[in-house]
This record gives C-alpha cells, structure tokens and sequence, in this order.
C-alpha cells in the first residue's frame, strides 16, 4: 500500500505556512496576549450594522450562498463607477490572489515582486511553480520603476505592488501608480493591491479605468470594514479578466453570513469614518511611543506603523521576541533593511497602553547581552 | 495593451458553473420560489446551538480565524477516535476537493468516477487538466467494481464515489465500500464522498483506519447539520496526506463564525438526532407524494429523494421546468438513465405541501404535447 501520486510540482513543495497565527502563538505559549497588535486586523471591530445582519444571517446559513454573490458585486460596482462584470468577490485577497496566479502562471513563468512585500503571495506563485523576481525596497517604498524594469527583463506575467504597502506603512500618490500602470510591459499584468487603501490619504488611488487589461485591483472587507474573519475580498478589472475567475473559482464557496455582512458594512459610512478617524489617532499614539523610545516611527497610511527599532534585523527579532514575552502580539517584516523595524496595528488606547507599558522592557532586554 | 497572459490549461478551460444556484434562477425569473428543494440544503435548519455560537462570533470576525482550526480539528478527531494530524478542515468538500485534485492531478492524468456522480468534482479535474474516464451506474447504485476495474485500466490517480450517493440516494453497505479500500490499484487513491453520511443507516460507513493511505474521506457541515452556507467541511486520511494540504491551501480562509458555529453544531448531538428524524420522515412523505402521482421513488440514504418520471430524461426536464415555473426548485440527474428522475430535497411540511400541490400540474403539463 503506497499513498498517492502527487503531482510533481506539490511534491517540490514544502508544507508551509506564510504566517503564524497568534492563536497557534498562543498554544504553544500557553496563554493569551494582552494585546493583539500584530496581524493588522482592526480592533476597532465590525459596524453594528455589519454585525447585526450577520446575527440575521446566521439563522440562514442551512442556504448556500448566493453563488454570483450578486447583491455584494453590484453595489460595489456601483460605489466605483464600474460595472458588476469588473468586479469579483472571494475569499479574501489571499483567495483571489490564488485563483489570479493559479489562471496565468505555470512552473517556470517569471513574476515580479518587492523582496520584503506579501508572503501570502509568493506562496501562491511558488505553489504554483512560478519564479520569483524580487526587487530592493528604495528608501522604504515599493520601487514601482524598478519593478516594471525588471518585469520588461524578465518577461513577467504578474508584477505585484500593494499601494499602501504592507509592511512598512509607505504609499505611491495616484499620479505615480498611474504612471507605473502607463508603463506595464505588454504581456504583463499588474496586481495593484490596495488592502489598506481605506486608510490612505485622499488621492492615492488612481482613477479605475474599467476596460484596462493591464491592472488588476485587490481590495478587501478584511482592514477598514473590520471583517479579517469574514473572507471576503474583491478584485476590479477588465471584464475579461474578471470573467476568468469562473474558469477556476469555488462558485459556492462565499459564507452566506459573510456577504451579508459586507453589504451591511459597505453600507455604513458612518462608522466607516469613525473608524478612519480612530485609525489615524492611533497611528499618531503609536509614533508617540516610538518617540518617547528615542526611535523613529515610519510613516503610514496604513493601519499599523512601522518603528525602526535602530538597529539591525536580528535586534528587532529580539525587541519582538521580548514583546510576544510580555504577551504583546506584533509582527515584523521580515526582509533586510525593513527587518530593522517592529510593525504595530493600530487600535484602541488600552491595547496600545500594553504596548506601552512593555516596549521599553522589551528594549532593554533586546540590549541586554544574553546571559 | 494585451490583457495578461492566461496559462495553457487556463485558456483551455471554459467559464462555467456547476450548478446554477436559486438565487440566480429567482433573479432571472423574478420572482422567488415558493419551495426550495433543489439543492439537498437541510431545509430543517441549523442547531439553536450553532446559531447562537455564530451570532456571538459575528461581533468577533474583526479577527481572523484560527488558520489551524485546532479547537474544530480536535473535536472532530475526537468524535471519529482518530488524531487531529488525520483531520483538515476546508471551504466545505468543494474546496477540500479543489485542494485535493491540484496536490494529484496534473494534465493528462487519469481519474475515474461514475458517469452523472458530483459535477464539481469533474469541475475540478478539468480545471487541473485531468481526463476523467466514467463508469456507468449500475441499477441506480455508483458500481465499486467497474470503478476500481477502470482505475486499474486506466492508471488512475484519483477514484471518486460518494456514498450515500448523490444524485440517485443509493448507497453501499460498510463492508461493500470496505472491500473497495481492498481493491484500490497501487498508486490510486479513493476519495470517499460521506456528505450524505449521517442520514444513512448504521453500518454504511467502514471504520476509519487512520494509517490506510489508500482513502480520504470528506465530510460536511453543510448536509446534516444544516451549515451549507458557512463553508466548512473536512477530510480524513493519513497523516502524511493531510499534511500535504498544508502546501497549498489558504491558511487564513476559514470564516471565523463558521469554525465556532461547527463546533457548537458538533456538540449538540440532540438536534443532530431530531434533525435525522425529520429528514427520515420527510422521505417517506415525498416518496408518498411520488406513489401518490403514480411514480416509483428511489429508495434513499440521504436527505432527498430521487422520483421516477416513469420515462426518458427529456420527460423528466419537461417536469422540472414545469415545477420551477410553478415556484419549486428542484434539480435532477444530468446523465441517462439517471436523468429519468427529479431530485426532491426533504423539508418541512410547508415546503413539501407546496411540491404535493403543484406536482400533478407540472407532470400534466410535462406530458400535454407542445403547443
């Protein structure tokens, strides 16, 4: 009795995970944090609305979703001046990100992206056999000049860029994304992921152009809206693009309650801005506490900040080691010179209180000498 | 400015649906259905339970979901007495057999199933480039034999059958479908469709053998326990199996409310019961309906009935019309001499009255020659 045959590509490939989840963290340490800081999600939780029609839909979910997730497609189409034929709804921008590198790259096939930019990404091309170009951060951004370089070098299917970039916090202005758009070599697709674009400063999102083959954009229910354990993303593009989805996509597989609860979120401007508005509070509280450490705190447009912790990567590897210690949850990215920095979520003031409590222990052990 | 560049298979393959859900039916008929009996949906509902573990969850999807689904892994390798390294949980069968076929399939490789059994696991092989080879079903019942013959024959890396069966509702016996385990080719491996599985009688399903690499079971939420639109379902098999999962699934896919709505599902083993009972007692009452109109029902281990038209498939989808233009959803097989049939799901009184009130009128009108 031998097992299965794997394809020879999934036997190439480790069994990986791109992140650790802090309650996998919190197993293994055997106790809670104190504050949940590290995975970007948004404590200052879901809109009532939003919530309360899931409660509704929860008495439901016996129905399959609705397969087209049409009501949620239409009013997104309406709030971007596009047509429900540009726009997908899926599991996320991680799932959608699945299904876009599993329809264009096959082994071999060149994608470009920055060395330090979303693991979950490369995890898709590399589970998909696809070769990673990777270029250098330039001063803490995505370098979208060198990125188009390297694809016309390479011949890249896919080019990726998040706008506002995960994890350091920094953004491209429309006008530059735009121009990187005008620049994308023929045969080439740009991922333009806009995860965090919600928390950016007017004026970072260029204009969609709904008939542009040569950009896709990613957006997601999981930031602003507060809905990471929802899974709902969305993608915008040419209606070809979007059209192929169905070629690969799980048709059923939208949670009911979760499409009900996006349309309820997307619904509530209100809190949405509450939410901005505490987001960007937060931030400063963050560089507050980074400054009160004698470090420098990175500029965002996201809803975490970036701290450079002063030194080098294998110190804020110790800076965050100290931190999960004193059940403080904080990532950190994970690439030269970015790791030298510790990435904080925003939140509320007594999960930041944690943070600022424990960040100057933490330090100090970092810089104490191991015994 | 091209649009990108798809992959070989990808370009290949056509936009398509497997099923057509009734939110789409409805909205292309404008008008809602009165009876919604075609997608074996658990019209009986969900564990009060379950309900009220995912109303608490919906204020708490700011978080994203346990990428381990530990808490849900455990208790469902508990319940079966095997170990959590024996148990993924997924987006529902559908995405576990998604994740499945890509570990196996590559192009050109061979798969058998039986000719009319799960479309969307055919939706999966032709999306990896598989070529499916198809037995017949043998008086209504998928046919182990012919099944691992054509495996043997053909080379097959995957081998696919549901038991009980869906579309028809036949089933084997434990020892039958044990026997199959025997029988699987070196290099084969049988995955066992137990969606359907708590409706049958005792002694349907083999014991599991956590260390045989010769099988996978999956199984569901969506079906007994009346979770369809909460996505989760879960596989067992040997470990080394179950790990390869982790190459290339969504690690942070899984809908937080679903895992805690299962889970509570999971534990309430009294509305479980009272459930099964319904849904037993709901057959009897179609298949009445059925012998009522002069037709022969099939006997079935799942919570739907499949009804004899009495003549061919082309009948059977005149009847099928007539009944959705008359407000009831209802499906059937797609493949002779299945297609003879309509597949009603179990449901409450309410639901049934309505197909009891409008099937005379729908096989009237079925066999009134066209205008």
């Amino acid at each position: 009795m031998s097992g299965p045959r794997y394809t020879e590509l999934a036997e190439s490939l480790p069994a990986t995970v791109p992140f650790v989840g802090p309650e996998t963290q919190e197993r293994a340490r055997g106790r809670p944090f104190r504050a949940r800081l590290g995975a970007n999600e948004n404590l200052f939780g879901t809109s009532p609305r939003a919530v309360e029609a899931m409660r509704r839909a929860a008495a439901e979910v016996w129905m399959y979703g609705d397969a087209q997730s049409h009501d949620l497609r239409q009013a997104l189409a309406a709030r971007m001046g596009v047509d429900m034929q540009n726009v997908m709804v899926g599991g996320g921008i991680d799932g959608l990100l699945g299904s876009l590198v599993r329809l264009t790259v096959e082994p071999g096939d060149a994608v470009v992206t920055s060395d330090g930019a979303y693991p979950t990404f490369n995890y898709h091309v590399n589970g998909f056999g696809g070769v990673l170009h990777k270029v250098p951060y330039r001063d803490d951004h995505e370098d979208p000049d060198a990125l188009i370089a390297k694809a016309a070098e390479t011949g890249a299917k896919l080019i990726y860029l998040s706008n506002p970039d995960n994890p350091m916090g920094s953004w491209h202005d429309a006008a530059r994304i735009q121009a990187m758009i005008e620049a994308v070599p023929e045969g080439s697709l740009l991922i333009l992921d806009e995860a965090y674009l919600e928390f950016a400063p007017a004026g970072t999102a260029p204009t969609i152009d709904p008939d542009d083959p040569r950009v896709i954009r990613m957006r997601t229910f999981s930031k602003a809206y507060g809905m990471a354990g929802a899974r709902v993303g969305y993608a915008v593009a040419h209606p070809a693009l979007i059209g192929s989805f169905n070629k690969v996509r799980d048709h059923f597989g939208m949670s009911r309650a979760s499409q009900e609860g996006s349309l309820a979120a997307l619904d509530d401007g209100a809190w949405l801005d509450a939410t901005l508005a505490r987001v960007s509070a937060a931030r400063e509280r963050i560089a507050g506490i980074a400054r009160d450490n004698g470090l420098v705190p990175l500029p965002s447009a996201a809803n975490f900040v970036s701290i450079d912790c002063g030194r080098d990567g294998e110190f804020a590897r110790a800076v965050l080691a100290a931190l999960v210690e004193r059940d403080v949850f904080v990532r950190m990215p994970f690439v030269p010179p970015g790791d030298r920095c510790i990435r904080v979520s925003a939140g509320p003031e007594e999960a930041l209180q944690v943070f600022a409590d424990e960040f100057p222990g933490a330090l100090q052990a970092a810089r104490a000498p191991a015994g």
